[in-house]
């Protein structure tokens, strides 16, 4: 007789923003009246440019015709994209990167949960307190974790980020072999320096750990002696996976385009005492279980990668910034404590009053009808802080933050 | 020291296609001047009709203004899409599906690779011989399997599917709890009757197994006695899951756009006691390692269930199988045994004089330039065959037929 995954039926709740999204979902329908203003999930909202949009225009053109019409091609993704990226992206900050090493995906959330696959059952996993769920969840899933109790999972080594470290990890104390990193983070949008990851790198040389480096926010970094990119660290080629995104970047949440970055150099040993490429075993798993990211898509994308594209992309991500100023402001205003929200869309505050963050949650919904995303869902250290996000419109940024006045 | 994932290492030579692509490229290297007929991937030829191009178009130009742009949405897909699905696949045949009960995803192969994971390890799971690679290979590469040996992994049950039943698998000698079916069958092109499936329900519901029925080329069916869908076989709501595609139905091989049906009734027993909904525990999956497909490309997939579109794309099918019934007759013409190319776009075929699959691979690469992919590819039962496809320019076909005579 079949049975169920037991790991799946670890997962503590629901997915977060799921979670966030029903909660929404009642009280407006509790209050049809109220106008719900949404910085929770980190969703973009400004349209498309004429860059892109001409791209995707001519992408669908060609698709209408015989002799263009594209069917499939490499799961690894067009050669015309991986080339652009490698050079907008790695080359143009003095890094080479050979297209090889670009794997274009339908999403980080997909590549970020997927890539555990490729490592060991026993592998000991590193995560941030506060993280992205998708990183722990997937791991659980996998059967690398035991039961979630007092807001942890056993097995994983969580690393602490309070105010006492700024919200940069420490290394652990004990070993471990596989490290989940994020910067600019979400949620805290704490940024690393180029030292803050040679000591990441360090330990990974040493220890024999790789990093899954993700910089889905290495947009919104303004100051340039601050690395984009984790290859910007020597040495690292040898141990950190990288995973970028089009979506917060180029207003991709709902368009779906990312890239993994695996280098050629990052070779792992297996049981059978051989030493193997990170970059081929991926390659083996996204040849088997994934097709490509369409046609249409790719193109659209490349478009972001041309110097007319990058001025329009520039342009939103530059109003988001400046959204994320406003937010700061508005914090400011109203006294309450927060970090990020410069070089990230992500602002992270401590709720107000010593308040829970789901009990701030409700009490910003009630009061003000703004919605955020709650803190604890992302970790136990996220306990008593609250993430807004820079991608509303002008307009409800402004009115979000005045009606923080209201909050009692 | 992180190690990688053993499993991996059991998966014996390349992905099939990716191995095909490889010996053509190289035979195209040393011989420029051929011109080389691609009958062996399944990859559809024809261009997209006003009716899809519009409904891309129209989605294009929404991105591109606030207020109709489209930025995260339910992983699920949207209900506009789902609902067109329910109303034009199930209920125009007398089954009755909820929307909630259909998943959007970006592929079929993503979907029959990623759906292994909600079950337990210790699965036993029976595929039939010749096979799509993605069902085997990721349950290898989920640890499921032995080492391979002789054509085939240990552990797996492999269903025979030879001229002797009419290459439709019969139910298994020992006990399974996951099989997976697909019909019009991938690569043989046999379809399957109500009384086939029905057969497979029932073993099913005694045994307590769960069956994945790959349905991506139910629209080739010409015969409205055929079930285009398990679902049309009562009983199989509690024990089955269908996997469809625009694919090969509408041509978006390289616009991503599938679908997978899990009805409420399928419940299965985990080790706490309980009973767990495969259609919960896969929105659980989805939500944590996926994040929906394009909209602009859920608006073209839209447009394939109105009328206007169903014209379009059945145009299409009609053309391919036309193709079909071309590459039927150049078989026969040349005295080669064949099966399939009626209700499916695939012709499976035993090399002539005796040959291995790979050796006629070749001989048919170098005598006539043309492309198919070598039946033992599938499994150890595909050896001798091989599989044509009937999707290329009709120009093509033919020409690749008349090739056939060169074949010495």
């Amino acid at each position: 007789m079949i049975r169920v995954n037991g790991n799946y039926l670890k997962l503590a709740g629901n997915y977060l923003f799921s979670e966030v999204a029903n909660r929404v979902a009642k009280y407006q329908e509790e209050n049809p009246g109220a106008r719900v203003i949404r910085l929770g999930i980190g969703d973009v909202t400004e349209p498309f440019g004429p860059v892109i949009t001409g791209a995707l225009r001519g992408a669908v053109d060609e698709m209408s015709r015989r002799g263009t019409f594209q069917g499939y091609r490499s799961d690894k993704g067009y050669e015309f994209l991986r080339e652009k990226i490698a050079q907008h992206d790695f080359l143009s900050r003095g890094v080479a990167m050979d297209p090889e090493e670009i794997f274009i995906s339908t999403g980080a959330k997909e590549d970020t949960a997927n890539i555990q696959e490729l490592f060991h059952r026993d592998t000991r996993i590193a995560v941030p307190d506060p993280v992205y769920p998708v990183y722990v969840d997937s791991n659980v899933m996998a059967g690398r974790t035991g039961g979630f109790s007092d807001g942890r999972y056993g097995g994983i080594t969580y690393l602490d980020c309070t105010g006492e470290n700024s919200f940069r990890p420490d290394l652990p104390d004990g070993e471990v072999d596989l490290i989940y990193l994020c910067f600019p983070n979400n949620p805290t949008g704490q940024v690393a320096t180029k030292d803050d990851l040679k000591k990441w790198v360090d330990y990974a040389k040493t220890k024999g750990a790789v990093i899954l480096y993700d910089a889905a926010y290495e947009a919104f970094i303004r100051d340039d002696a601050l690395p984009h990119s984790i290859f910007e660290v020597p040495g690292a080629r040898e141990v950190a996976i990288e995973f970028r995104s089009l979506s917060k970047t180029a207003g991709f949440t709902g368009t779906r385009l990312s890239y993994t970055i695996i280098p050629r150099e990052l070779r792992i040993p297996g049981d059978d005492g051989g030493s193997h490429s990170l970059n081929q075993l991926w390659d083996r798993r996204q040849s088997t279980k994934f097709n490509g990211v369409a046609y249409i898509i790719q193109r659209g994308a490349e478009a972001v990668f041309t110097e007319e594209g990058r001025r329009e992309i520039e342009a939103t991500i530059g109003y988001y910034l400046e959204n994320a100023a406003i937010i700061r402001r508005g914090l400011e205003k109203n006294g309450i404590e927060y970090t990020g929200g410069v070089h990230s869309p992500y602002i992270w505050l401590r709720a107000p009053g010593g308040l829970s963050s789901w009990e701030f949650f409700h009490r910003l919904l009630d009061q003000c009808q703004v919605v955020g995303t709650p803190g604890a869902g992302f970790g136990r250290c996220g306990e008593g802080f609250f993430r807004l996000t820079a991608f509303g419109s002008r307009e409800n940024v402004i009115e979000a933050m005045e009606r923080f006045s209201r909050l009692k």
